[in-house]
């Protein structure tokens, strides 16, 4: 078992899932976030850390031996709220973990790096990029600094391009894009489980029966998805508008985010 | 639900079979033929339809909302009755569904516009034509008039290159080919279901543990066989003597039609 | 030297120019069309033959040693034109070769079989059909008969996709398409001198720094294009407007072709 | 039924397995060993052959109507011992298949043949060798030898590259290459039971979650392993230490073979 | 011919550079750095800008026709340093141009995007990213902002990754990487001239014989490089100590850059 | 300037030729074969060998720099000769090399690795083997020998797969194959010349009109071929009868050596 897995975002929405279903994952979780967080329990510590700033990043990081890195934003913002918290964040995060040791990093990317590929072209590892916003954007930055610091320094991380992790799915694209919770516990388990890991990108989603995305490159760490949202296909049919061919929902595997516009900075 | 399917070449077996299959799956199916059919039941309309006939065809379309395309020849003949059936008839239906809303198209081509593939080559959507007949010729057409129509129009179509769909699997051959009923009625649901469908290529064929053809592009329609070839194996092994291996039926994807003469015209 | 070409489509504007190039490349040229042909010279022999008429074609082609298949509508057109030119044309040719020893067949195929690629895309033989008209649709079903009787009967072609052959290039899109008259005769000359042949798809242009249409997988016929367009591109920038972006002449490789409707049938 | 089966190397560890486990697979087994071998049993012959023996090797295999070819060595060794059993021993045993009927052959290949791969890569047949040994070298040099009697003689082959034939996964690395005696068994009754063969490699692996190797383009055999070596991960955890991720065992798919030195010849 | 072109970074070396040799290519010429510039002269403009102030980058862009975007730092350097310049400053800039009638952007990318691949490895267009240090993550950051705007906005861009933009090769590794003054010059041109560009990745080198990088994926531009490093492998080959194999200037296309450390940041 | 090169086979056609060309390329040749040779001249030595001898080779091989390993059966032969001097000794040649501090060794492979790929079929280096003899064979067990000792221990080569190295193309075939004299010393310079080498193949033809074997991939060694078969193409079309097009001279790339039979060893 693990000594002390560090979760970043732990406040957020995935965070505060993973923080029930990961407890007794590890001997101690550590929980972080610039945002307020519940009190630590039995197992547990809160560090409060904003990850703009590297000193105290580098405090964060000590003494851990897996990281789960979800801080930072995770919808279109402004160029200002992402540089802090996704670009000097994620630099901040992998230049603590060389200095520390070098614990694995499961980096919770996006299904955005890639929003702008049509929703019936199937993709798998070697898909090119095609962010459909400055998340997106964001998000193929920390890709890149997780390659950087593997080929430089021997850093190990997964790469998950999360698609959609919600307890359900919840309208017809999330058919293809659903990741289960249980599904990605599973997913955090199998990498700090496995003897070699690498820089691996890891599609997060369950095996959905409307997939997009081909996880074949990555069987080598053993994890087999266990949901499949096509269980939920018939009451989305139900209960759900099917969305018109050419409505971005329907067209592009990033959904609405293709049809946000720019979010200004505060100069602009 | 749909209101109303039209299924063409519906006095055929597939037709016939179909319009059991589908009965309920749309408020009516109107059903279509060159050669007679049975009278029509509650939820059905029959229209007898030569499909060389560009403006019957432009009426039989009118008021579709979706569109099973079986007519014309499914095996080798002379290139008159092909060209009559599966050239001009194939593109009446296009244009056709072109003036009339454009109603997906559910088009049933066909392995033998890949025959002369080897039995130990596996093929995915980017296989590389290769017919074995002049029926398999006119498949082409059809597939390339889909593509056509979707890139200047916009007109969905499935292309499902449908390789045996009988009630059982027969020989050895359809251990790899079989497609059994319910897997095509299963299809015809999903591609009518999907939010968005393209212009996509769909190999017809159960999920045969000796299959040739690989459908993982198409995953995104969520459409996921249930049959298997396999559970009749021993009984084929024990009742149909196994061909040699260089003979045309376990050579060829597209077995005996690689054999077959080119049929002689009438002027001929 | 070889003994007899023909050419069919003659009297059309390819015809009249490798009519000319070619005299002394053969015995004897075998001139044909359905229109009028100006009278046969020396070393030449005019039999005029309509290619909707299998009979006269089997004739025609007897005691040919190669085939250059000009013969047929070069544009878009409606159906009813192009089955009797292009569909039932090139079946009766192909038919007639078989059965008059299979001479060479050089056919003249098209770009517009993949007109709807965008012309930032570099395509190779591999590239899929993406058809911008029925003309572009009728050269495909020519391109599938050949692949038959090459598997089924052994018969060799030449599947030359020609770009723009006229005496210079006139436009910007030609800058890429252009495809000198002596690149096409010394390609003539390459195809009836290999050894072996096969059925072998040619990008039918010549080698201009603008090409998109990568030649490579037929370099075993030891053809190398002489000719290069960019050698006009300063007179076509100083004379003819730069197109917009996302014109249909910029932007598909098949140009306004994909502009064109479906021309309407006589009985449409 | 078949009616004799030979298998070369019966008195080693997999020959004495899958002479338990053929046991009624066929009228006769053969079984050839340089080694002693327990007595014949009804249904059994012993044959006790050199593989380095030429003329000894065409009378093994008078009579076989498939064979599976074990025999030689099967760890690094010199280059001396190779030699005879692996590169000559393989020669003699294609050899005498072709003046014998040529009878289906079983090659046992190796992972050795690709040893050097890193783990974190998976492979399909179009992989290239990266040999980990003398012992992997002598293996390729086998597939050579299947090809090429394949493409001049038409002689047929399963070239099955074996992962890890034991009773029970027992360490890290066998969780992805661990191939089932059940599945062996089964592959072999699937490659004598095909209409066609071919020349075709399999992987020789269960369907083991955290596998490496991509068996699809054998689909066409109808052979789906059952066993999976996943099912065994919570006990290898709990007994057997995680290597580290740059010992050879978690780096390379051939394991330690990369860390063996090249064994001295007698000569040398 | 252009009316206005905007080459930022106008005060480096390369910007130094194409302010003489891109004189004439546009009406006016205007030169932006964050350093002192000399002064305009006949045809010239100096603009003074922080590309981190966005304001002043809307403000700069208005009224150009075309881009050459050099500004930023160009070697390995802090977060902080490369945040500013190249992570801010190329966001302003696409948002500025976003605003300002989208002209052409001519991006200054890098080879160190790629450089962790080997040497002995050749690249084309679909090559995964490889950065070697920050710097070239943050030109992967500029690439994912240009994606993103042409899918959403319709931007076009030419991606230049640039190898060594020196007046002659002067090592080993400049043998692949040269990129001639002159080559880049031509590329300038070809890229504002052709109809249509996209958002297309061109390798920045000359023909050099001893290349890396494939651009026959852009060949569409008409670009063709007429210089050739070779012409310099003499003269290099006497007087530049051939590097050992393993030294990272002769294993990594990024040369040094592997080598280089992570630079601290300010507060680090 | 190198040292010492050692030529092996330098009493054969090829290393009869290099002996004259390479004079000069290094301070000393070391000529051996196990055949006379012609006395030293200055800057030669003379050390007989027999390949098969292990500990003779070791002699060989100390104190040289580089090696250009010819020796061995260069035709289809018995098993027994082709084991002793293609197998025993291109193994001897690479563990001595290993021990003399590993000197790069330029392996000349063969096109019969690949000879019953189809005049056709365009390769390049990822083509899967298709050996035409038992001497293909030998070279692919050279190659892969090659592949082992470089992953292992950093030994670098040049697999240089000879097409047909004479003093002028002769037929038909060698229009494709040829490989000047002049180019294969080109190539010794590149291949000694270059930082870095790796084990890298190489197609040893000449850049030739019509030829099969694509060499991009090792563009970084910056050799380029100055010789083209073409320049004899009108002769030999005027004085060797074009073979018909299912000849294997025609047909194959190995041209007739895929219709030798196997030569019988001693003991058969």
């Amino acid at each position: 078992m693990m000594n002390r897995i560090l979760i970043t975002g732990a406040a957020g929405q995935l965070g505060t899932m993973l923080r029930e279903k990961l407890r007794g994952h590890a001997a101690v979780l550590r929980l972080s976030d610039i945002a307020e967080i519940p009190a630590a329990r039995d197992g547990e510590e809160v560090v409060p850390c904003d990850l703009a700033d590297g000193a105290a990043v580098r405090k964060l990081v000590e003494g851990c031996d897996g990281i789960v890195h979800l801080g930072g934003i995770s919808v279109e913002r402004s160029f200002d709220l992402i540089e802090a918290a996704n670009l000097r964040g994620v630099y901040n995060l992998y230049d603590a973990a060389r200095a520390n040791g070098m614990p694995r990093i499961i980096f919770a990317s996006s299904n955005h790096t890639i929003g702008f590929h049509d929703q019936t072209t199937r993709l798998d590892h070697t898909a090119p990029y095609r962010p459909d916003g400055l998340y997106g954007v964001s998000k193929i930055f920390g890709e890149a600094v997780a390659s950087l610091y593997h080929d430089k320094f021997g850093q190990e991380s997964a790469l998950v391009r999360i698609g959609s992790c919600t307890p359900r799915p919840e309208n017809w694209r999330m058919l293809a894009t659903w990741f289960s919770q249980d599904d990605f516990v599973s997913l955090i388990d199998a990498v700090f489980a496995a003897p070699r890991l690498g820089c691996t990108m890891v599609w997060g989603a369950s095996k959905n029966d409307h997939g997009w995305w081909d996880n074949t490159h990555a069987a080598f760490l053993g994890w087999h998805p266990k949901d499949n949202a096509a269980a939920y296909a018939e009451e989305i049919a139900r209960t759900v508008p099917r969305p018109g061919r050419d409505e971005a929902v329907a067209r592009y595997q990033g959904g609405v985010f293709t049809d946000e516009p720019i979010h200004p900075s505060k100069e602009d």
